[in-house]
């Protein structure tokens, strides 16, 4: 099967190796803006040859859209106008938006909305990972409003990954990733500038950063484009748990102020509950 | 030489196990209120015996305390009472308070209050880590009011860890962990009140969490009555610290809010810049 993947970053490559090395894919055209990007794939073996998207989706079976939100959202419509019976996939951490854009589109069922829950801080084909994806929960999106061949060719996809699936409504799965990813990068990049701002009267604050600071601020690190469009696209989800965030930080902060402890150690156990959920 | 650990949790065991393993110690003695602690440090070998601290300070020539800081700050007037030649260390996450409550003790030259700078979200002997406290950080504050031969021990204790030893005023020490250690477990505490809060409606939320969640929300399973004591006794410094956090996150909010995306990318190009800091 011939497979394209428009887009060689982090999650594109990482995916372009291990269907290659799966078997999953005999042959993998990369599609790129970033010539460096396209250098580096090809360099990595990544992908077999690059070219522009108009001419690679001919020869494809299967198109994975893996570009930032922003992009899909234009590029998914005229990739669909040109359509015929490939199927085409997309990996963004939204999905609400897309969806409603090709609500409509005639070749709208040769398209499956899914989202892989992996990711690193790290961006571009350099930063690939082998075995990225594996035991990790993938979303498909409005199943019924594709074609089943669509459906099976890329559940066929995420089980080549090691990937468990799960069904839901782009407005739901919207919802969730709000709560589950996209509110720790904004308080990964808040805290980062908490920080930053102190760093400024003093060197040493960094000397001392220990493992549980490293692995609160690693998310900002993130590309800031990617995640700008990100959080334009979930803007009200991301506001509601915002919001609920705050008033929890509030909680804390009320509580050491008024030297209520017993209300402190209660928020703080109930924190611990975490435990019953994430092993 | 005999060491004497009080207190055989993750810390003080991982501590055990390497000052063993490296040679530096001929014979641990263990000391834990905690029956199962106990009989858990000799079951692993991360103590040779275990005695009441009274009767293992005067085999000792070092007693390192490694206590939740609420205790440490009863138990050190009383084991200084009984000093002689010893030296003795703590490990605590925070530094003026203990180092106030021992100001005017006669034996205060033979103590040496420490932070070295690693831990995990786990506790107890049954946590502790091989290779532990390796290229981090540990502070050894206000040296001076130390004898020079209680320093050198524990100098040569942090050395035989393999960590880099920063000298630091106990005043700012505590300011600096409230920065780069507190207000991350604060942080992850709320951050999981806020989506337990919502798991209350929404079971599958937890399906899809990720790598990112997953490393943010880390330091929510720390043991609750450590951080509480924690927390109270680095009150005002991680008072300044949440209101600096809240008024970042608040940016965030009120830049989604009104639309301001030229201020959220350079909030988000701002955080980034902890790359410099952060490899």
């Amino acid at each position: 099967m011939t497979i394209t993947i428009i887009g060689t970053g982090l999650i594109g490559g990482s995916m372009a190796l291990a269907l290659k090395e799966k078997g999953f894919a005999d042959k993998i055209i990369g599609v790129d803006d970033n010539i460096m990007h396209q250098r580096k794939a090809l360099e990595l073996y990544l992908v077999d040859e690059v070219l522009s998207w108009e001419d690679a989706l001919p020869l494809s079976d299967l198109v994975i859209l893996a570009v930032p939100v922003n992009i899909a959202v234009k590029l998914l419509p005229l990739i669909l106008d040109l359509t015929d019976k490939q199927v085409l996939m997309d990996v963004g951490s939204t999905k609400e938006e897309l969806l409603n854009v090709i609500a409509y589109h005639t070749n709208r069922r040769r398209f499956v909305g899914t989202h892989p829950m992996w990711g690193t801080e790290n961006s571009g084909p350099a930063s690939v990972v082998r075995g990225a994806f594996v035991n990790r929960a993938t979303v498909i999106c409005n199943k019924e409003k594709s074609d089943i061949d669509a459906i099976n060719m890329v559940e066929k996809v995420y089980r080549a990954l090691g990937m468990r699936i799960v069904y839901m409504d782009a407005k739901d799965h919207d919802v969730h990733v709000a709560y589950v990813s996209h509110i720790s990068h904004i308080i990964s990049f808040a805290l980062a500038n908490t920080v930053l701002e102190k760093e400024r009267e003093e060197d040493t604050i960094f000397e001392l950063a220990s493992g549980g600071f490293e692995s609160t601020v690693r998310l900002a690190k993130s590309d800031p484009l990617m995640w700008l469009h990100i959080f334009i696209q979930n803007r009200e989800n991301i506001l509601d748990v915002l919001n609920e965030h705050i008033s929890q930080l509030r909680k804390f902060k009320v509580s050491l102020e008024k030297g209520n402890y017993v209300y402190l150690q209660e928020l703080i156990e109930n924190a611990n509950g975490i435990r019953r959920i994430l092993k």
